[in-house]
């Protein structure tokens, strides 16, 4: 078997960065808690989620009627997952006695075969695997296989893993391409990846065997959803699947053979981390070519400036090669989480990294934006320009919220949220045998031995700032060890200094490569050339031409009405207009730095206010504009919002 | 009772503009034969209706399942209501016999009781009136009403208005306020302008007492459809009707209460439609008052410069002021049609000519647009701007074809276009007891009688050529008699002489009044300043910021692939271009002349093909542009289109 990269574990990172510390900290001070209330339906004023109550019933401990879309199983699971990395990274000890609790109810609500799932146990047990296209059934086993897999990971007990084991048996016998079994595969694909975390720590290979059919049977002829469906003579649970798009689950042709980025994004970022997970494991080169193909199709055509994808409000979708429209997008928070699982993947089996570039800009912009600072709001859309006036229900814009919501009746995206900020430290750190690899400048500090000594890391990262990074790496006693930084694309002219003197250094695969470090303190220390510029797009993505984007680093920069007045789209700025870093806005995390320059305000006076269309009359006003990063959108007051700004020409 | 305008029969009235003319032909040659091989599902390729099918197993004559959705009856009967018009209007006498013998089928599929619904007759016969929120029956009604009000016109044969009347009679039993009637009203507003129809040939008034019902019950508490659909527990027919919006179909308030244009356009256009009818009919000032603040809400700011509305590609509807997005918008033909009705109307009763300049640029730009010189190809949906790689099926464009269509599964619009075109007549003339109103300038002659005497007119348009209006009325001796013509919005320093001497006139809501006429030929000429020139819009209209449109007159230019290359986003135009109008395209209709000017290309050359986001580096290239009439783009070859086109700032 191939070697990948490694996560530390989290136990062994501690993060201090202001930014990402901050969120870091609302996962276990505020996120986990109000979740677990949501859970309970304790919260007024949000969506019921009927979550835990519906286990109740599937256990049988209480009477009634079990409620709620039928994933909702999924919401605990992730809830319980980050429990389980916040009991790892030490900030989650007082969550695990209630974890404990509805792990015990979790498994009263499993059937004696294994099976395991609230709708099809108590609504409609005759049903069971009868509608994989919908029912989202393996997608609820994934969700408690990962769940299982973080919890015995942080806590060492077993009693959810064995729940998780004895479902993933029954699945295993269930499914696959033997005359007695079911030739399906999942509709929303998520438990491949699942099975493959179940499989590397229990080494059972049937678990990677079923990741593997599920991944090799998708899409071949004949079409098991094509047929499901043709039997089934419609929808069940969602009118949207009545015209069903193979497409939309990635099951129009198999796996291996797709090349481009199509239908849902989560399910196809799910699916090609499974894959990416697949090719590693099995060293399987037409998994991996896949990978490649789509991940290059993603990132050259098909991703938002933010690291968000989905262009279509319509099914949450991929749509076509630079059809990236800025306000009526999809650009799921969790597409995002998966994007960055997906990359995190691609760089631990190539070691190239190149992938976290967008890790970095899904997690930097639309990740964060996802949630607020009070850790009980969140987007689950995010669009790049936003006028509340247009966001009418009912209509084409009905899925995009102008501020963030309590909650969501399909509510997968703050409970993913709360795990990936949870386990915020697989992205910042990897390592294989010989050394460590630095991902992403996320100030922290990390332990990992080596020869059985350990060796201390320290981070200091002020890539938001100034753009410098101190590295300081402590080692008992001089041991082979390699020290690999990323380098990443937005880089200037990195000044390196070792121990205080300019040094260069060996680069490969975008990482600059750092050895022989003496025994005690090491230190590193990166320059990166990090000011605020305006980028721009590919001539194909009309929506963003004539327009240009504020960037510092991986951090896109949006204006926003509380800050620049109404009516943004009627903004113009020369590209050639100084911009000044200006004073941080305290209420906002991280202490990012402000940018301040000068633009022109068009009107035209030419058409009255009682008029549409006339005269072109056109009145320019200079004015002072302000941005702040895109991640803290909608923090302050509701308004406008706009990421793609309009170039002043000509000058 | 009020004295509104009236119409001059359409057999008094002969077409012979070189555009419109060449649609009018249109459609006695192609469309009428056409669609009736559509109805017969003998079109290759095209989307089977089973409408003449269902209407034979209504009438028990054929075995077999009713299929088709479920208003499917409604496209015959706007054939009929065409093939009338052509019959009126001299051009369809060849269709007469197939006519009668299709409304004889129709006669024998109608219920003893008088009840005509192919679905609720064939397949769900115990369903009567139980769905009035989606079921179509009314909407159905109205359009056989209004086929028969029009036969009955054209031919003097009673036939179809018999079977019309026996079912209006059942209706106007079924529906209103009396303790054993169902205090309903329909789904899909019709049946009123339809019932006033019927009323002004029949002089019965119950039919006027039953539009009446259905506008005053609507929207009132408790809510009909509410209260229907909560006993239903979901949707029937159409699953985005689930979560059902009152506004959808303008029952949230009372019609009168209204003030704004919500909802589903083509329902809206044609409640309204009946409500000046019944502001006339019934000297009703509420109705009025409703009426002309939802015409100025649309006209002032939810309407597009194609005089098309719907900017929600979600269930075909108004969103909010100002939200006029050009690439993802309705725009739907029906609307266009159902506004140019409304305006008609509002101009009936209030004499006023300022109406019309709305009822033009929906003809010209939307409607004409609608269909493709050959007569068997349609647009559905009408964008401003349209990339056809971004209209990707099951995502937020699949409404959006970049090309047309030979027919649709809800074809609504195809035939609407047929009995429109057909019709055409009553848009450009009118009449009261005065004289004569010139509406349109579309080149035509027209015969009325004052007094016993023929007074013939010959209207002689330049109108999209060199601006220039020849109008001849010939009187065989002199009566008091009044000629008013329309003076457009965009009508520049118009010139005027009467009998070769230049003149003044008095104008009167927006006519130009003329009188004392000899007798012979009394001549009118008017010179309107008609050049190309830019209109841009309302700074609220966030997607048409920087943007110009190119218009002359009340048609609207756009750009075509064909003539200017791929990515027409990429181009600037300077406002103070020089406009030059060029040689019309000898394959296109009217004569048209195209317009050429240079403009800017500009491109990124600072971000690779093969990237997405980059540097800054703008290359400017000089081009030569050619615009052409928005109501032909698509009929020569696909590709992109574009009505607003980007600045070039700073010049």
């Amino acid at each position: 078997m191939a070697e990948g990269l490694q996560s530390i574990k989290l136990r062994d990172i501690h993060i201090t960065d202001p930014l990402f510390g901050s969120y870091s900290k609302l996962v276990s001070e505020k996120i986990i808690p109000y979740q677990w209330e949501i859970l309970n339906d304790r919260v007024e004023n949000a969506a019921p989620t009927y979550c835990i109550q519906n286990f109740r019933i599937a256990a049988g401990e209480m009477q009634g009627e079990r409620k709620g879309v039928v994933f909702q199983d999924t919401d605990l699971y992730k809830w319980i997952e980050a429990v389980a990395y916040c009991i790892e990274n030490g900030s989650g000890a007082r969550f695990e006695e209630i974890a404990d609790e509805v792990i015990e109810l979790i498994a009263r609500a499993q059937q004696v075969d294994g099976y395991l799932n609230t709708y099809f146990t108590v609504t409609a047990p005759q049903k069971r695997w009868t509608n994989l296209v919908e029912g989202h059934e393996l997608y609820c086993a994934g969700h408690l296989i990962e769940a299982a897999v973080a919890y015995y990971n942080a806590t060492g007990k077993t009693s959810l893993l064995d729940t998780a084991k004895k479902y993933a048996d029954l699945i295993c016998d269930v499914f696959g391409r033997g005359d007695e079994q079911i030739h399906g595969y999942p509709g929303h694909q998520e438990i491949e990846l699942a099975l493959i975390k179940l499989y590397r720590i229990t080494r059972k290979r049937c678990y990677l065997e079923c990741a593997k059919y599920f991944i090799e049977e998708r899409g071949s002829e004949p079409n098991y959803f094509d047929e499901e469906i043709k039997k089934r003579g419609g929808s069940e649970f969602f009118h949207e699947f009545d015209n069903y798009d193979l497409k939309y689950s990635q099951s129009h042709i198999p796996p291996i053979q797709q090349r481009t980025a199509e239908g849902h994004a989560v399910r196809a970022m799910y699916m090609f981390s499974a894959m990416a997970d697949l090719a590693l494991e099995l060293e399987d080169d037409s998994m991996m070519e896949a990978c490649q193909a789509v991940w290059s199709n993603i990132t050259k055509k098909r991703m938002y400036i933010t690291g968000s994808i989905g262009s279509s409000g319509v099914l949450e979708r991929f749509t076509a090669d630079y059809d990236l429209p800025n306000r009526t997008n999809y650009s799921e928070t969790c597409a995002s989480i998966g994007l960055m699982m997906f990359g995190q993947r691609m760089t631990s089996i190539t070691k190239n990294a190149e992938y976290y570039d967008t890790v970095e800009l899904a997690l930097y912009n639309t990740v964060l934006a996802g949630i607020g600072m009070t850790g009980d709001r969140y987007f689950y859309v995010n669009p790049l320009e936003v006028v509340p006036d247009f966001c009418t229900d009912h209509s084409y814009m009905m899925h995009v919220k102008p501020e963030r919501q309590r909650w969501f009746s399909v509510a997968c995206c703050p409970p993913n949220l709360a795990r990936t900020l949870a386990s915020l430290g697989q992205y910042i750190y990897a390592r294989d045998k010989e050394g460590i690899y630095i991902n992403q400048f996320i100030s922290s500090t990390a332990e990992l031995e080596v020869e059985n000594r350990k060796i201390q890391i320290n981070l200091e990262s002020g890539l938001l700032q100034d753009g410098k990074v101190r590295l300081s790496v402590y080692l008992p006693e001089a041991v082979p060890f390699m020290v690999k930084i990323r380098i990443p694309k937005y880089a200037g002219h990195l000044k390196l200094r070792r121990n205080g003197l300019k040094t260069e250094c060996r680069e490969e695969k975008g990482y600059a490569l750092f050895s022989e470090f003496d025994s005690g303190e090491n230190l590193i220390e990166l320059d990166f050339d990090i000011k605020p510029r305006w980028v721009g797009a590919n001539d194909w993505v009309r929506d963003d031409e004539g327009k240009m984007a504020l960037v510092k680093g991986p951090c896109v920069y949006c204006l926003e009405e509380v800050d620049n007045g109404e009516n943004l789209g009627a903004i113009y700025v020369d590209p050639k207009t100084l911009l000044e870093e200006g004073k941080p806005i305290d209420e906002l995390f991280g202490n990012l730095s402000t940018i301040r320059y000068h633009g022109t305000r068009l009107a035209n006076v030419g058409i009255g206010e009682d008029e549409l269309y006339g005269e072109l009359l056109l009145q320019e006003t200079n004015i002072s504009l302000m941005a702040i990063p895109y991640c803290h959108w909608n923090n302050r007051e509701n308004g406008e919002m706009l990421v793609w700004q309009k170039m002043y020409l000509g000058r």
